[in-house]
């Protein structure tokens, strides 16, 4: 894929930024959507926190920032030691690799990172280490926009007779957006592209409780810029399909094993029982990363559960009885039997996923 | 059916309670669960103020509201013109019509209190009127401990040998129980007679958004009375049936239409529809005042949409971008092919529903 071609900023919102004067500007998610504060980092511990903190999220976006801080790091490693710098390398590596254990991504782009180091042969790294983060965005963004206009037009395909004005209406759960990844995003990618086609009608938006990353993140992200969004209570999806208000729901992916089964934000599943009994299509859409071919089916996955503040209180405020126990599973498995078409940079595919994902690797 | 052995204290939370002054207490559930804090309205005007603004909600707890409202009035109304009280009461259910214009059971109760004012012949009604008022709440009670005990027997009948320890687990959406009756619960009273009969194993209760009905009242009522519940978001009720975790869900109705459909709480369709796809059995509780034979299909019911604020705001706390477009329907219908069982007070019905409900009037 010709990256030279990418823009960085293809949409208006821009939460990782490499800054001139050397610092990584991130975008404060967590205040999203009441406050918009970027923070300049000047060094990769700060970057560390930032990622454990939250600050940023999404796989994609994660991995990203993750490779400017080793670029902060060796800065701050060579210049201490312009002889010894590669050895001192190790602690931000170790100290990145704490901040997020869980995420894929971020091994992934540590591990290209190290492999600059590993080569570098002799004067200053850092031309050449930022050089490799800004390929690692660019890339990704590169990715998003191949899956965004090949989702889109996979849609079209399909869709194109059913609305006699030839738009088609979306919904979609959680944040796969610009803010969960190097920019444009994965679901939401598709979403983009559909809309520069001039073939969207209207994107409804999951709240996505109980983090609510639709309400404060994707509604905010699409109002940006100004793609036409209404937001709607995650329950509230079944009567909108059942109303005839939805074409397509189009999500993202944490996992996808050999069978094609999706683990994704809690949820999903539900959109995929109720896309099936409506007739709706339904699309997931992630890069060829987030392939798990080791693990055979989704019955394999963990469910990972958070702490239950996340559904007894929200932004501090109390809205459960003290004490209640509570059920608060971060995923669910959507089985690929209830899945349309899967969408990477390395294609679409659709059932059997078996074969299909596997040919794509 | 004889009111005269039933208790109005039947579970430890009495929200509505007619005060030996004369004056009408309710619990204000907007605060709950932070705060236990009980209004005592002295006027109608108050009264139908609090039902508008949600201190009291749920069909028949708003009725019987009312019902004690119109006492208040014809107070007010005697006072000032012993003679003419009668003319001025149109003053009177005029306001309480108002008050929450989609509630069949608002309109129900003031039909009764409309023909107790009626029937008056000479005197202060306000005797007369307080009798009726309490009935109207003593009969709720009574017929909610009948459908309660009703349907868990239905249940234990059909669930008996699938559980090995003779327990079930049930999952239910929104509040309605004595928060939202006028005590025990139409749908939490089948609850409270599973656990009464020692059948219960837990609830899981949907929390409900965007009003949070199950997780500020269901939760909180089933804490009080020590009966085991567990909190979920909304969208975790399909992972949970697809783990076996729920044998029935358990829900109230807002109306039932002549061929069975049901308008309830946004997110019962959702649910009915999840039960299909998983084998899971789906149980609606109500009163015979719900029923509305006069409308042929639930696609006749209008759905009430209510404020942007509900969905964009917690608490006063902002969630969503300022301006966004919401979709925040109050209701969705449930078509009886996803019901299989309905409890009146008059008995327990399955399909066919246009038969049975018939039959039942």
């Amino acid at each position: 894929m010709n990256t030279k071609q990418v823009e960085i900023k293809n949409s208006s919102v821009q939460a990782i930024e490499w800054l001139a004067e050397g610092k990584l500007r991130l975008l404060d998610q967590r205040l999203l959507p009441v406050s918009e504060v970027y923070l300049d980092l000047g060094d990769y511990q700060a970057t560390a926190a930032a990622i454990t903190d939250m600050v940023v999220r999404g796989a994609p976006a994660i991995g990203i920032t993750a490779a400017y801080a080793v670029v902060l790091g060796a800065v701050e490693k060579y210049n201490e030691d312009e002889m010894r710098w590669k050895a001192s390398m190790a602690d931000v590596f170790d100290t990145l690799a704490r901040s997020r254990p869980t995420a894929v991504n971020l091994f992934w782009a540590l591990d290209k990172m190290k492999a600059v180091v590993a080569a570098h042969k002799s004067g200053s790294p850092i031309g050449q280490l930022l050089a490799a983060a800004k390929q690692i965005h660019q890339d990704d963004i590169a990715a998003n926009i191949g899956m965004g206009d090949a989702g889109a037009l996979a849609i079209l395909e399909q869709s194109g007779a059913s609305r006699p004005v030839g738009k088609v209406r979306v919904l979609t759960h959680c944040n796969t957006g610009s803010l969960a990844t190097g920019g444009y995003g994965t679901a939401l990618g598709v979403i983009r592209s559909l809309w520069k086609m001039n073939r969207l009608e209207k994107v409804y938006a999951d709240e996505t409780r109980p983090w609510l990353q639709g309400a404060r993140l994707t509604a905010w992200e699409l109002c940006q810029d100004n793609i036409p969004v209404t937001l709607n209570a995650d329950s509230a999806a079944a009567h909108l399909m059942k109303s005839g208000e939805v074409d397509w729901v189009i999500v993202g992916a944490d996992r996808i094993t050999a069978n094609g089964d999706v683990a994704n934000k809690i949820g999903t599943y539900s959109l995929a029982v109720l896309c099936k009994h409506h007739g709706v299509k339904f699309m997931v859409v992630a890069p060829t990363s987030t392939l798990d071919l080791n693990m055979s089916s989704g019955g394999d996955i963990p469910i990972e559960e958070r702490t239950a503040q996340e559904v007894t209180h929200i932004q501090g405020k109390m809205i459960a009885p003290d004490g209640v126990n509570t059920f608060n599973p971060v995923f669910d498995v959507t089985p690929a039997s209830l899945i349309d078409l899967i969408v990477t940079e390395k294609g679409v595919v659709s059932a059997p996923f078996s074969e299909s994902l596997a040919a794509l690797c």
